[in-house]
């Protein structure tokens, strides 16, 4: 609740142009892209600096009012649901690309910058941010940090942790710290950077980052392998890695994921197979052309039915974005579509798709899988409607069942995606009591009152896991 | 202290022949390869697994015991120095590679393997794990990541902290937590790997590490650059970095170095210079040789005076072997040898010799430097007495001048040799009271009765900063 007084307060810091509590303005703001999670703020706030945002946090700390920071909302977890009401502090205002600093291979940017500007602003000069969510286009790259979001080119250059080099973030007693820098290397003290990355905005707010920027890749190529068999897709994955060669990208699609794909983009992807690779490589002319094909090879070896390298950039980026399109188009089938992203190490990944494929069928649910293979990353997708109240009971404990199976496996209940309000309930799965109490310790050391984006990763309580002797 | 009560429920978890309280046994791990630090700890503890370490570590958090956790103690920053006395413990029993996933391309190891025999294991896969610190043939696994070693191959594969992606930890409280796994992507809450890494013992031990490997370079070629002026060789690296070039090894060392390391190794490297950069790629053949006739050609743009490329690969072993030796061969001039690692933004790298050099000649002491200067990660190095005590004082002072020096180019005070009980002091110039604060807050945390390795990266006092006005 916000009383008149600290509303007044608040008014004082931003003004009343950037201060709004209107029904409407709350609605829009009390969900994100992830279905079944909804909660009103009391208001949405915008700063315009991160000294605002400070004074902002400290009148929340003062009054124990909750704090959900958010870019686009485009996250799948409930990560930006303002659960415990509060306020949505928005970075529209902040939306700066500070600078591109070519000698050390930097760029400054504010939370608020939208993923796709910088990639593109930075390719401009010849450099490359690798990070590429699905959503870059919306995205923005204060969201990308506080989800550590992932994307297709994270098998070969990682993910944003390992891009975010140094950070300004506004603590949650509303101290303003500078972590890292243009720096190679900073051990002075615990890595603070790497801890707020990824921390889902329960540990601080990020008000201005530094990223590391590599060469751009002299080319690229794209191609598809296409399968009759899942084992023979996933054997592919795991011997194109034990090969040694490490491509961009390694996504996998299965039938169905493949038949609405195709449906909505059209551009010519098959719909009679049960199961795609779309590989990608990078690089030096010679170096991808010999990867390109060595990779074709394997490929065919382990039973692909055909192996085509695109011909030209515009068919490399069509299969791309059909790629990328993936969510869009399933979500098209029906009213709810809910995408998980339990993870596996790569060698796991044929028993991993299989887990999915039987747990699907014992709970009669629909799910659709693609994802990352390369990573080990899956997607698996269920198309559903929210309304259909002993489905989605179904469709939950479907998702229980996927979880346990990841974790069985040697992997993790998110690989990209955040724990959220989503999986909260699951943390413990994957780290066990001692562990949670680990990070619960840490999320105490820093924000006592539990005002930042609180009712995220730390669950009230922790499902029981069902083990079933089999 | 340790009573005898409390010595029998050691000796009870790793019997007799592991626990030794003998003052000789003390003595030798009373200091480490830092000048300037000593004191006796109770005894030398040698666990045999995880569950003994746990064991141990539960008694100590009990009778409030100090914990240090060594591998070779071969850091430079006091890290593993018994400041306020209690249990060294040792990793000799705990030195296996337990696996080498050549599917998923990770090592399981224990924390008291050796750098270089895992190094060479790997290799001997066709695997490759980049982090190289000079003291990587006697240095530890375990060592390395609480120190977040860095190495000569940094510049192009990053640190020990960017291999490392999953753990078993000991917590203070005893329990024994997993971190990460065999796992590409992991977000499943903070991400407490990367947070372990680089804190020196002072959150909890470390008992296992999964490490990531990546496929071992086709070929590496090494070449060596003469300047006879050191602001051409920093413009030189500047230029590489920016043409989008990114060596593997991008090294500094000045004259001073040259001589001593020269007449050490020698191997005909030459002395009448004023500075040699020491220049490697690696990768597929025809990118490594386009790289190197690139880099050479900058390299006299910017007025080298000669650029030599390796004929054999014996001659380029014989360079990094110089290179890898330069702290060994300094030691040898005088008694003490007190190396430091100031980084800055490799932009600001000509500046920072300068700034060294002037640092040096104001206080009459006499300073070495070298270094990684692709990282802007240099070590100007004194050649002292520590039985001087005017001189001592000097060399102090100007090394508190060249830590100032290098935060005010945006730099930091430790860019791979840790914080330790050496710039411990000097910790809040980089981080201010308000970062320092927030690591505290995590340390007391994790650690409420300070008995991991205590004495470390916090200070009793910081050092006052004299700021003279210019």
């Amino acid at each position: 609740m916000i009383t008149k007084p600290v509303k007044q307060l608040l008014l004082s810091i931003v003004g009343p142009e950037n201060y709004d509590d209107s029904k409407v303005e709350c609605l829009v703001y009390s969900y994100d892209a992830t279905p079944g999670y909804q909660a009103m703020p009391d208001a949405v706030i915008k700063p315009g600096c991160t000294a605002e945002v400070s004074d902002i946090v400290k009148v929340c700390s003062e009054y124990k009012i909750p704090i959900v920071p958010r870019g686009s909302g485009t996250n799948l977890s409930g990560g930006t649901c303002p659960m415990e009401g509060g306020l949505v502090l928005l970075f529209n205002r902040m939306n700066s690309l500070l600078e591109i600093d070519e000698e050390n291979l930097t760029a400054t940017v504010q939370p608020g910058l939208i993923t796709l500007d910088l990639i593109s602003a930075v390719e401009a000069k010849g450099l490359f941010y690798p990070p590429d969510p699905s959503s870059m286009k919306i995205s923005t790259i204060g969201g990308n940090i506080n989800e550590n979001s992932g994307g297709l080119r994270g098998l070969k250059y990682g993910v944003t942790r390992d891009y975010v080099i140094g950070l300004e973030v506004v603590l949650p007693n509303g101290d303003i710290i500078h972590t890292g820098g243009k720096l190679a290397k900073d051990v002075a003290g615990y890595d603070l950077t790497k801890l707020m990355v990824g921390s889902e905005g329960t540990l601080g707010i990020v008000t201005e980052a530094i990223l590391k920027l590599i060469p751009t890749p002299e080319t690229t190529k794209t191609m598809l392998a296409l399968y009759q068999d899942l084992d023979a897709a996933a054997q592919s994955v795991a011997k194109i890695i034990s090969n040694k060669i490490i491509p961009v990208t390694l996504e996998f699609l299965d039938r169905p994921t493949l038949v609405v794909v195709e449906d909505f983009a059209k551009i010519g992807l098959p719909t009679d197979v049960e199961a795609v690779l779309l590989i990608e490589q990078d690089g030096p002319l010679e170096v991808v052309e010999r990867d390109m094909k060595r990779m074709a090879d394997i490929c065919l070896e382990e039973k692909a039915v055909s192996v085509e390298i695109a011909e030209t950039e515009a068919d490399a980026a069509a299969l791309k974005t059909a790629r990328r399109t993936a969510l869009s188009a399933l979500a098209r089938l029906k009213p709810t579509t809910i995408l998980e992203d339990a993870t596996v190490p790569r060698s796991e990944i044929a028993k991993m798709v299989r887990a999915i494929n039987e747990i699907a069928s014992k709970h009669d649910v629909n799910i659709c899988t693609f994802g990352h293979a390369g990573d080990g990353n899956l997607h698996p997708t269920c198309i559903t409607d929210a309304r259909d109240h002993d489905e989605m009971e179904r469709v939950e404990l479907a998702f229980a069942d996927i979880f346990a199976a990841a974790i069985d496996l040697g992997g993790t209940i998110t690989g990209e995606h955040g724990v959220g309000a989503m999986k909260a309930p699951y943390l413990e799965w994957k780290l066990k009591k001692e562990g949670v109490a680990a990070m619960t310790a840490i999320k105490q050391a820093f924000d006592p009152n539990n005002i930042m984006n609180p009712g995220k990763i730390f669950a009230k309580e922790s499902r029981k896991r069902v083990v079933v002797s089999s």
